[in-house]
């Protein structure tokens, strides 16, 4: 057992009835790779029983680990090697020529890159999307961190008999990792394959993931190929039979919005990587007006160029602020309910919603004696408005620390390999296929 | 004398070929307050001299210190207290009530607690405007970090004799400290005491600094007022006759920039702050295609809510691709030019705007081994779009190390006080004014 005391908590948990947005002082002790108490107040003396490791939090916070819902992991390689381009020709010149030379142990090295990332900004799970799912499950296994995958299959890229025997084969290899149905898109996928896919959803009475409008020329396109909309296309073929989620959908309409709500589609939005491809402000007030579900992406690291969930959180609701023209919308706790918990439910992770009893101790601690967190009007606020991945202290998955602050890299990580030989193997392959 | 080694350098020295953007493997050394050495390669064994102290940079990035050229600093204690407001109802219900109520002490501690966190995110200089410049000027001097102050002076607060006083006797008090003429903005200021003003930049021939144009409302009332805009109004008058900068400036024609461009006025743009508030996104692009002038600034923690840089640099070229519905606009390397050089030249720092020798001796030391900025396709970008108060290792202002990231808070930091002092003196305040 490991033993969290002197913590602030913040539970986000639903079933409470301010839905755990009420910070209070107490403890989180952990068993296995699960929460098994939270108390408030100090743990009673009477109680003592034997911890493996009892950790002072020095009244920082303690909360549920991001979930990143959106991101396409191993694209690392690719940071910072093709910015300034619109969508579709950073996607044909300058990502799609170099993902070909991707081996599996390519994509292997590069996730990993990645993990390191995600743990040291406090993110316990993501919503993965790339080639090769097998290659991706065991760098997110070996490395001890929570993975839901999708696959991006297209006309291009795999088949539908290799999404249902990963969805089959890769669910409940290991309790980190798990699959969900889900294709690239609908401008790289035939109306023929987009059924198949929906039989499959039918099938296995199953959720769906794919991008959806993320550009306005992708609207106007599918508008011009099948007189409708991608959201009506993807409903009207039965894609949603079961929910899941579109990444991005910054292109909506009304009529898009009230189908979405229907067939039970969440949205993931990426703020950062919209601005930065200049594809634009996803109109996430309406969404949540609409009463549509809201989780938060990074994309991949060749568009955003980061994978940092603070970052992401001030975007939501600065920019819902500027496209609303209303500074009151989209308030902080609206924010950390996408990134923290609605997140987890959105991509299929129910059991690491929250900071409960039963639930997976995924989760971080949170420096607030950092200047950046200081005073302390409201401490919600300030984790969206102002907090930083400088103010992670330590990071835990499925109970196990993976990561502590510290400026020796090669300590701060606790998995299965040093953070520098990942670097060496990273830049290799880097300059092997980028040249 | 200090010995930087072992360092990749961004001198950014306007004087050299290529804007000093190219990275290249050397040492730095500072005497006193300033740069007396860049060298390129490996300091020659036979000029050995006596180092103070020598720093392996380890391969890691040494570059002049951020230029926050816009900010409130002493607002640290609103952070967080009324978020979520429009522009003018915030000013006047949530703030104006409670700054009334600061002592100078109170923005002597206020601005202390501000510092540590522009130090800690490599920001070596801000331009301020705040109340209380004595005071504030003592808190900058005392922990050691460079300001530029200006005034916010109104019809409400202050008087056009206090801004004289002030800028006598407030410029080479310390080498730390400067002076620049300055006034809160149009709407708080009458054109009879904005005449007072123009008459004092030309009785010194200097440069003015203000807040204009930051949303509609403004100008629309200007123009109501006037028949002119705020910014027409201002050169008509005479207030940029020796230039000066303009704060935020989001709401401008065609030819208020032109206007611009004519009376050498810049512009510093305040991205966080502008969507926080809804108040817009400024035309960026548009300044920099007309040659004029752009430094960033974060505005005060009341309304941005933190100090980073790194967030500030992501939205400027982020939010700039989006408003010029374009994904290669304002590219990475004009947007260092703004917050390490361009924002020195703006705010009347010419002496740091780059590494070089002669120049003072600002900077810090960034962090090429987190996973943030792995692998290394391009440094420049990396800073831009991955980059992260994170990587800041070590600050330097005016050849004093002022932080070197710790993980123990009051051993971070080199000033004159401890920074768990200034928690709770600025946790005193906090309650006795917001109770």
């Amino acid at each position: 057992m490991i033993r969290f005391y002197n913590a602030q908590i913040l539970t986000m948990n639903p079933a409470e009835q301010d839905g755990g947005l009420s910070i209070f002082l107490g403890e989180v002790h952990v068993e296995n790779d699960r929460i098994c108490k939270v108390i408030k107040g100090a743990f009673a003396p009477g109680e003592k029983e034997t911890f493996e490791r009892e950790i002072d939090c020095e009244d920082n916070l303690l909360l549920p680990g991001f979930k990143n819902a959106h991101t396409h992991s191993a694209m690392t390689f690719l940071r910072s090697n093709a910015d300034d381009l619109p969508l579709q020709e950073w996607l044909n010149n300058q990502v799609f020529p170099y993902e070909a030379k991707l081996t599996g142990d390519d994509i292997y090295t590069l996730t990993k890159l990645a993990i390191l990332e995600y743990l040291s900004g406090g993110t316990t799970a993501v919503m993965e999307m790339y080639l090769n799912p097998d290659r991706t499950a065991d760098a997110f296994i070996d490395a001890g961190m929570r993975v839901v995958q999708t696959s991006a299959i297209n006309n291009f890229n795999d088949s539908v008999e290799k999404l249902e025997d990963w969805y089959l084969r890769l669910n409940g290899k290991n309790p980190l990792s798990s699959f969900r149905l889900g294709f690239h898109a609908e401008y790289t996928t035939s109306v023929e394959m987009i059924r198949e896919i929906a039989a499959l959803a039918a099938k296995y009475e199953a959720p769906v993931y794919t991008h959806i409008a993320e550009t306005k020329t992708e609207v106007d396109e599918c508008i011009a190929r099948y007189g409708k909309t991608p959201v009506a296309l993807l409903c009207d073929e039965g894609i949603f039979r079961y929910g899941g989620a579109g990444y991005h959908l910054v292109h909506t309409t009304e009529d898009d919005r009230k189908r979405m709500k229907e067939h039970g589609v969440s949205v993931v939005t990426n703020p950062a990587s919209n601005l930065k491809l200049a594809s634009g402000i996803a109109p996430v007030a309406d969404y949540l007006k609409d009463g549509i579900a809201v989780a938060i992406g990074t994309d991949g690291p060749a568009s955003n160029n980061c994978l940092d969930m603070f970052r992401e959180m001030f975007l939501v609701t600065a920019l819902g602020k500027y496209r609303e023209n209303d500074a009151s919308a989209i308030p902080a706790d609206a924010v950390l309910k996408m990134a923290l918990s609605d997140g987890a439910d959105i991509i299929g992770l129910p059991e690491a919603n929250c900071l409960a009893e039963g639930k997976f101790a995924d989760l971080f601690l949170l420096d607030i004696r950092q200047p950046n967190m200081q005073p302390v009007n409201n401490l919600l606020k300030n984790i969206v408005y102002s907090g930083s991945k400088s103010n992670v202290i330590l990071t835990m998955v499925g109970g196990k620390i993976l990561y502590e602050r510290n400026n020796d890299i090669d300590r701060a990580f606790h998995i299965d390999c040093k953070p520098s030989d990942l670097y060496e193997e990273a830049e290799k392959i880097r300059r092997r296929i980028l040249g």
